[in-house]
């Protein structure tokens, strides 16, 4: 569905100077056309941040009077390019940045109703402050919008007990693309009055209509937390201990994250203050976490499983967080590896995921792939209890990726297409952007491109949402 | 969206019965024409029964170029008219029944592929027998299909802890209105590549595609469950144990049914042989179930939660089922009151969802209000922990409800404008079907009902899949 869309040139500009504030026309800056991986170089646009959804509508709406295209903004955190547009006419970069109220939080009814520009970390830390918590937590909690996690479904490390940004939500309030504002922000946990409209434009990434405020569900804080650090023999090993975990202490595994050495050697390399568990790391490591109640015996059978993963050789060492101090130093390691992978510059990342059975056999084929390409380095880690790895592609010490540009196809068509033989997703958790539209093509299916297409021309037939992202031309 | 389809007529009969083996035509029967609580009567139709996903793609393709409606017809417990169509062009009746093959299930994924006709009772029975939990859970399961669940959407008494039919959902196959197959049938935990489809099909009520077979969510089953039968002293009460229950058990809490006496009455007035706990039954009763794993302390800290609940007032008695026997008994009192209101026969039975702060007003405004309208009984009863109470209205004893079916508006309108001025909804878990068209019109959103019809029209342009359901014209 190409669309020819208008420039939000200066006689657009003054049409809405006229009903807008001021405050709502910010300056240009780099910071609304650049992506943390630098593959993309936004065109500048008509930055715009209301500071309400009345304001935000009366945008929408002139932008579809006049076929003006708009780029949502939220903090920025996104790695597939779907906040920067390089080509096309001018458009407007409607920043939520300024709608960062918290409307309502009630824990009674375990809801917290946000604007889409708060910050997760303000979330998070609003419903800690209630006694509540809001499970969804990423490396970039401290600057990403939870507008922009919605629009992506963003997953992160909670996904294993909470769910990902999706079962998160249980409403929202959203611009359509005509300017109208759906009042979707209900506080129901059960509730089919109808299509799941709520959950189409969750994950939509902007391209159906603006989120502007979201009802949000809080879980009780768990009283008691386990963490643990453990070497482990083998990818293998390490599902053999979630299994053991998941199987005698049932729903209470909060996360599971898959560490592979080179995260280690990064952080080694890049920010030597980081502080490392074990003097000889092995290849691969495990970071386990529950989500217990005091006095629950969950420590004794928490202990006793680490136990029997050391006898059956599944694990080597196993270190457990003495206390909070400790536990925020190993959580520190892992959320500070993205940051690492960023200074040594990946040449491709793949955000995968494949049915946990076949883990083993991905890591292992993945590695014969690439070496068959050139002498890379390989930084594997995620989120095993999800199926969800990061496979970054990283050029050998002391050269730079853009020596390797050249290679990036091949190295991300190796990967992606034994994932696909694996049964699984070229984007288990970053979403498609502009990065992977090529290859929501190629591995996606023909019957759900023609719906997704179907879809965007119904609910956005001027194409004027994030023109360019998530639905391929 | 009113569209004009063509009769199943014997000249449509002949093509598909060049085109399809002998097995798929079956007789009609007035199993395919009524719906459990006797409002609809629908229309004969041509009753087709697939044997495969193929055999289901040739019949669709075959009504989209005929113009012919189609039915889709689970195990026919819907509760709103969804399963029958009263009037229009003779349709065809495309029943799954044939489709109940179990194609996989995968302890080490905990996953189980099942086809749309298998029987609820039977995914459960097939999860259990690999030491697995499939834990959607209702009243209707020895019938009702998985097909239909996902297409409505199902509820139940797991919701609590476990989420409704489109959370324990990974993946479906769909037979599109155009009669292609869309294999979306992953079996990923986090897979964002593109719309959300899947959960776009899930609560459509074959309005916009046949589930033809799912992929589904295991868990591993909980080694020890704890269930407590509590008179309590009010529905405040109530919610008070929940959330002590809560606080201290955290995510273990996995059920927690309200349940009043006037449930009781009914189960003694028309099934005397349900052995009912508690001698002098209060008002208010509450079945609570913690899924908890065994010495984990969970014991001494629930009969505690109960200690104090019964020290503070909130409860008057509560017995802990000693064993399964016990237990099972306590939740067949529970998932028997459906049956005892369907012999009562309900002049209008409301599914509602309100916020749970929300829920002692509702049930004392809206006692208030029936009691303004005449002299009928209430049997308000369901899911406290999701918000959603299963409140109907009955004739006074020894009159039938046909005589008051003149009422049925008044008293329906009564509670549902009640329900909105709470925030709540006229459809927590049944769906909207054909019952609930003129309501989803009355209380629905302008802006919602526009996206919806827009959907419905951009992937069913002909209007073939279920006629008359869910989208208002």
């Amino acid at each position: 569905m190409p669309v020819s869309l208008n420039p939000a040139d200066a006689a657009f500009e003054t049409v809405l100077r006229q009903r807008l504030p001021k405050t709502c026309f910010r300056p240009q800056s780099p910071h609304y056309q650049t992506e943390p991986r630098g593959f993309f170089q936004g065109q500048a646009g008509l930055v715009l941040a209301p500071a309400s959804t009345a304001e935000a509508a009366e945008i929408v709406q002139q932008c579809a009077a006049a076929g003006v295209g708009i780029v949502p903004f939220g903090g920025g955190t996104g790695l597939v390019g779907g906040q920067v547009m390089e080509t096309g006419a001018r458009p407007v970069i409607l920043s939520l940045e300024r709608m960062k109220r918290i409307r309502d939080i009630n824990p009674v009814d375990n809801i917290l109703l946000a604007e889409a520009g708060v910050v997760l970390a303000d979330i998070r830390a609003a419903a800690d402050g209630v006694g509540r918590l809001f499970p969804l937590s990423l490396a970039s909690e401290g600057s990403c919008q939870i507008g922009g996690n919605l629009a992506t479904n963003a997953g992160g490390v909670g996904v294993l007990r909470y769910g990902n940004a999706r079962d998160l939500c249980l409403g929202l309030e959203v611009v359509l693309p005509d300017g109208s504002i759906w009042n979707g922000l209900g506080r129901l946990r059960k509730d089919n009055t109808g299509y799941d409209l709520k959950n189409l434009l969750i994950g939509a990434e902007g391209s159906l209509g603006l989120i502007t405020a979201a009802s949000l569900k809080l879980f009780h804080r768990p009283d008691h937390q386990l963490t643990a650090f453990l070497q482990v023999a083998s990818p293998e090993a390490a599902l053999s201990v979630l299994a053991l975990c998941q199987s005698r202490l049932g729903g209470m595994v909060s996360a599971c994250e898959l560490i592979h050495r080179q995260g280690f050697d990064f952080l080694r390399e890049t920010m030597p203050q980081i502080r490392l568990p074990f003097a000889k790391p092995g290849e691969w490591m495990l970071l386990v976490e529950i989500d217990a109640i005091a006095d629950g015996g969950a420590d004794t059978r928490f202990e006793a499983i680490l136990g029997q993963a050391m006898e059956q050789g599944l694990a080597q060492d196993a270190l457990i967080a003495q206390n909070q101090v400790q536990r925020q130093a190993y959580w520190t390691v892992r959320e500070t590896i993205p940051e690492a992978n960023r200074r040594i510059g990946a040449i491709y990342s793949h955000d995968i995921s494949v049915p946990n059975s076949r883990i083993p056999e991905l890591i292992d084929k993945g590695a014969g792939l690439i070496a068959a390409l050139g002498d890379f380095r390989i930084n594997c880690f995620g989120h095993l209890g999800d199926g969800n790895l990061h496979y970054n592609i990283y050029p050998p010490r002391g050269r730079n990726r853009d020596e390797f540009s050249d290679r990036r196809d091949s190295i991300k068509h190796a990967i992606y297409d034994l994932v696909y033989r694996l049964g699984g997703s070229m984007s288990a958790e970053h979403g498609i952007g502009r990065l992977k539209l090529d290859d929501l093509v190629r591995y996606g299916q023909a019957e759900k491109l023609a719906m997704m297409r179907r879809i965007k021309q119904a609910l956005d037939p001027k194409g004027i949402m994030n023109p360019g992202a998530v639905v391929p031309p």
